[in-house]
């Protein structure tokens, strides 16, 4: 069963370059950020509200390739997908193309806890759950 | 009166460069922040003690002008001096050179106005102003 | 004469936002960059290719008001304008708002120099200047 | 054969953090950058030097696990690691703790491709590969 399916696109800041000319390692880690965001609000729970009902997602493992450079204004398109792994954790994959052409930038994944406001373990909340599960195949 | 002063060096990390070489704009009022909190332990007001006392000094204000350039791994020499400005707000002033040969990076301002955790306005504690002018001169 | 004007949208991402719950200042000047790339592609002088041409625009000074909160995803409205100020250099307005309600969120400027792939002044050319002036009314 | 190990200390920037009142995720990646480059510095190899010799070390991928939080200002101890992996890449592993009661944070590793300025692969230069022998037991 796959889950929900996410793309978006966004431009390569300038402060997201380095001196490589290329982008930043760390910024990866923000655009897949980026790209949960946009998922988790295509499926009607926007983290924001997550958060409000007292749920927090931190990022427990986070892995990415760097597949090709991008640079500066470069367009680049985001595909994420999320679901459960086990009983107690959200995994979310993401692929990073450029726009025009398809050629790949970076892939990797990110696997996150559930956490109240005081950073405690709880089970992920069955409106969550249930919600992911609505959105997936 | 000149308020208290103090002087930490720092290396310019690989993710504050962009493209064009130097560092990337936004990266000087991370360097302010940064120096901000070195004077502020240096005077016995730790930020972070601050804060746990309920006090916060949110930026209302931030000036920088840029001189010249820094690349990746130079040795950067941040002074920072701070003074309260008429009763309600506090003003840091910064300036940033090489270590080594002085050459000038970029100097500014911040100005910080006092809050509470929500965010409203609140009165200057004593404790804090009067640390202040002790180490003042 | 007024310059060009642009207003584009976007949303606080995750990493903008501090433990004070609203962005970091420094964000404030990366959002800036942002109004700046928009700007020059709507007037037909895209960054990237303002560069490819061997023509490079420092920030050379920067001018930030905070003057209320934004939080994570948080809907921003960023209007940006330009024109050239003296014969060397280029000056930029921002205002960032939130796009419902338009509470302000910050405004300032930035002023930036001419100057080629080795950093040195070089007068502001031709098809820059006109680009500009022609989108100016 | 363990290669070099590198070990330092550092303080928690406020712009690290983010509203869940630890460091932001993509932090992790440039306190990474940081410990490689006080490796690199440590062994004899600056890696500004590097890049001036026109060899360059961009991350090919990246893992971290996040162990903890990390507040502001806490001052935080990075051990990093480097060796050979194959003949044509190099392999930094990082361990990230609290400095006072060495509470993990984080840790992970980055495997760097070696390239030329222009991106090309390249063998890695000998001065390199042996220079990081000679430092490992």
């Amino acid at each position: 069963m796959a889950g929900p399916e996410n793309e978006f696109c966004f431009r390569v800041r300038y402060s997201d370059t380095d001196q490589m000319g290329t982008f930043s390692s760390d910024r990866a880690l923000d655009w897949f950020e980026h790209g949960r965001t946009e998922l988790l609000r295509q499926v009607g729970l926007p983290y924001a509200e997550v958060e409000k009902r007292g749920v927090f997602l931190p990022v427990a493992e986070a892995h990415v390739k760097y597949l090709g450079r991008a640079r500066y204004d470069d367009l680049l398109e985001v595909t994420t997908t999320a679901a459960m792994v086990g009983k107690a954790r959200l995994r979310c994959e993401v692929r990073i193309v450029h726009a025009e052409g398809r050629t790949p930038v970076a892939e990797g994944w990110t696997i996150h806890a559930f956490v109240d406001s005081a950073g405690r373990p709880i089970r992920p909340p069955d409106w969550f759950v249930q919600t992911l599960e609505r959105h997936s195949e």
